[in-house]
């Protein structure tokens, strides 16, 4: 299964890749920064009907189908087909496919796929993660020794003022910060161990589906910022970082 | 001149693709996040060897040396051999290779080389930027409209509060913000209506020396936070932008 769903989503990475004039034909929706383009419905679309041959009896949850409460039951893929939809209006090269797939509630294999850098995270429950051919090992590096990632919940505005307490307690404790504008990227960097931890005070299931289990595979913690597991069926803060990182930030 | 530096500079991204266990080898400088890898060292040996090759009589300056003086008399290289080395020591992808040849006091050509995206943006004074092969225009985009970079000049810890002052003006007044660890990439995606601004309080001149020349002959403003004009023989701020957000900023 692994090979067949790896082909799909590099197949729906040359979506993005070529993708040209995407400063025309954007119909904003709900918030300033949240944008729906042509290529968005068109890599989904793609994923679903791909995927599908594969799972047929799966059902799929994304930005554009938010009946979120089918996560609970049976199978179903959580999608986000371009996660980091402003950077790539924008053409600043940093977004990813999040593909994951869960069986009763429990999240079985995850894949997030960054066209630009030609770099896949994906990880199996139980069978270790890996960048590309490499397995990820995370390692113990403290929270002063790393830089940390956050993000500013550009949807939800009245957020701010946490979010940038946050910013700044990073800031304060770490090497330095990052904002990179691609949750499902910022989680994986932490596998790879790029960060040592990335937090954000409210994404969506298919921001952190995918990138939640390549963490956890990887030797790494996720949680939300209030230290409870993982949900995905509603919006939720998260917290990933290698295990000393981890305990650096929440004492 | 312009095929000649380009291969040497496309040579020397080969240097820092194919770093490997980097996290050896790695002896703190000045400031938390300040490094010094065997890399950087390399990158820089080869590029003063090769582009004296090209311009025998030219000095050199760069982190490395730092009389920056030199740059007002004869002819001159502004290096840096990695701009974002803590991004590079953390395998972060997203570092460059930033190269700009002065004469008496003037920038001439400036180069800027992404080698993971294989990207280089360069512009020679009064003919024009490009990004690869493309020429780059820069559009009249509001702050409100895009997103704005800013830097949190690490090394200066006591720029602190301005910094996020600075990063909170541009979350309320932008879609969203960035923090890249990059400036003079940060600088180029202005060129390239990635960004629509980019700010930081305390830059060396090696970080924005090419950036700057991109900027201006692909239609931007790049001056300092206080509206001056640049120096290159001195930290300094920097604030860059296309002209339409240039003016919402200063407003």
């Amino acid at each position: 299964m692994t090979e067949e769903i790896l082909k799909v989503i590099k197949e729906a990475g040359k979506i993005i890749l070529n993708a040209h004039d995407i400063s025309f034909d954007i119909e904003s929706k709900q918030g300033d920064a949240n944008f729906v383009t042509q290529y968005d419905t068109q890599v989904q679309d793609f994923l679903y009907k791909e995927l599908s041959k594969i799972i047929p009896n799966a059902t799929f949850i994304g930005e554009e189908d938010k009946n979120q409460k089918k996560v609970n039951n049976g199978s179903c893929f959580i999608i986000d087909p371009i996660d980091g939809t402003t950077n790539f209006i924008f053409d600043y090269k940093h977004s990813a496919i999040s593909v994951a797939f869960m069986q009763n509630g429990e999240i079985i294999t995850g894949y997030v796929y960054n066209p630009y850098l030609d770099e896949v995270f994906y990880a199996h429950k139980g069978k270790g993660a890996y960048l590309n051919d490499r397995p990820l090992h995370m390692k113990d590096i403290h929270l002063k020794d790393g830089i940390a990632g956050f993000g500013t919940s550009p949807y939800y505005r009245d957020m701010t003022e946490q979010s940038f307490a946050l910013a700044r307690k990073l800031y304060n404790r770490a090497l330095d910060i990052r904002r990179s504008g691609s949750a499902a990227l910022d989680i994986c960097y932490v596998a790879a161990n790029r960060y040592v931890l990335f937090a954000e005070f409210c994404l969506s299931p298919w921001d952190y589906a995918a990138a939640s289990l390549i963490v956890r595979e990887a030797g790494g913690n996720i949680t939300t910022m209030d230290q409870q597991p993982l949900t995905y069926d509603k919006p939720i803060s998260i917290l990933a970082a290698n295990p000393a990182a981890y305990k650096d930030f929440i004492h």
